[in-house]
């Protein structure tokens, strides 16, 4: 059992090496899926009154520590990729069939059920750490000059969208995030929509 | 207080800056305390059963996730830098005072706290995180032929204090550790001691 956890160990390393599009805050590079698996953990110790309903925070860290392990295998699909979230479903099942088999059954099987309850986003666990893992790029686009909208050609309404969870997930925390959309359509970097 | 909770989010961005002496397992680069504090949140999840005494695994993770934080300011100090350790208590010290005062007075203490009993290694808690904390570079270390082993010029009564709390705080992990420095000092990544 020990052996199977270590080879996992080793194996999630991969995880550094996943480039996502949002940049770190201060503009210098692309940051991966490790560094911001870790910035929600951090967020939802702070935010934890933030949640809609009561959480366990054992199972919300669990979640958003392991959310984005999938993306070893199935990459990481941009956000506002039409095309890329299409087979992204099928792409992600297909990475965790390989990922959790590798270790021991149980503890497999655990988390596999806390990565798909989390995709899920159907009780209060999983909505807060889904409402994190909008709300940490948001505020890195926010502080990058909308970088992921500006690359994406985003509308208001995609970003409102996107950012639903947080809506319903962190009511409290909704103004901020209406008030910075409303911010990043002034400055031109979220586009407004255009109904014919 | 949401105000400050965001600005702390934000500032602490800047720890995936912070580079270790540890490379990543396929040696492309050195790793940053972001990855690293999310490699050992993710063993804490795997590795709870091997704990030496019961966890409270929120307590645990917060600890983890948090513990280098003071490194923004502070620095990474070099587990094998004689030198760099002398004045690492009053550098992390300076750097905790800087970096909790950001947050509002009780959370900011909940989590200074928290740190400063990680570093005490006084509980079952801190102890298992501690253990976590080596293990994870001595995993690296035996992936990257003993990289920063090498980098110290380290002998094997180092490496044994420095991996003496996983001895402790998750003994049945022990066995695998003992054989793998033996295993690094047959190759020559840790030096035999000399005694005059």
């Amino acid at each position: 059992m020990l052996m199977r956890q270590l080879v996992f160990i080793a194996e999630v390393d991969k995880i550094k090496l996943v480039l996502r599009r949002t940049l770190l805050t201060d503009g210098s590079r692309p940051e991966n899926d490790a560094e911001h698996s870790w910035h929600l953990a951090l967020m939802a110790v702070l935010l934890e009154s933030y949640a809609s309903g009561p959480v366990d925070m054992t199972r919300v860290l669990t979640m958003v520590i392991i959310h984005d392990l999938i993306e070893i295998y199935a990459g990481d699909t941009f956000a506002f990729d039409v095309e890329g979230n299409k087979d992204k479903v099928i792409r992600e099942k297909n990475a965790a069939d390989r990922l959790f088999r590798l270790l021991d059954g149980e503890q497999g099987i655990e988390l596999r059920s806390l990565w798909e309850e989390f995709d899920r986003m159907d009780t209060d666990d999983s909505r807060f750490a889904a409402s994190l893992d909008r709300l940490q790029p948001f505020i890195h686009n926010v502080l990058t000059d909308g970088h992921t909208w500006k690359l994406g050609v985003v509308t208001k309404s995609q970003v409102c969208a996107r950012m639903e969870p947080v809506r319903t997930g962190m009511p409290a925390v909704w103004p901020w995030v209406e008030a910075h959309i409303e911010r990043g359509v002034k400055n031109g970097w979220i586009k407004e929509d255009v109904y014919h």
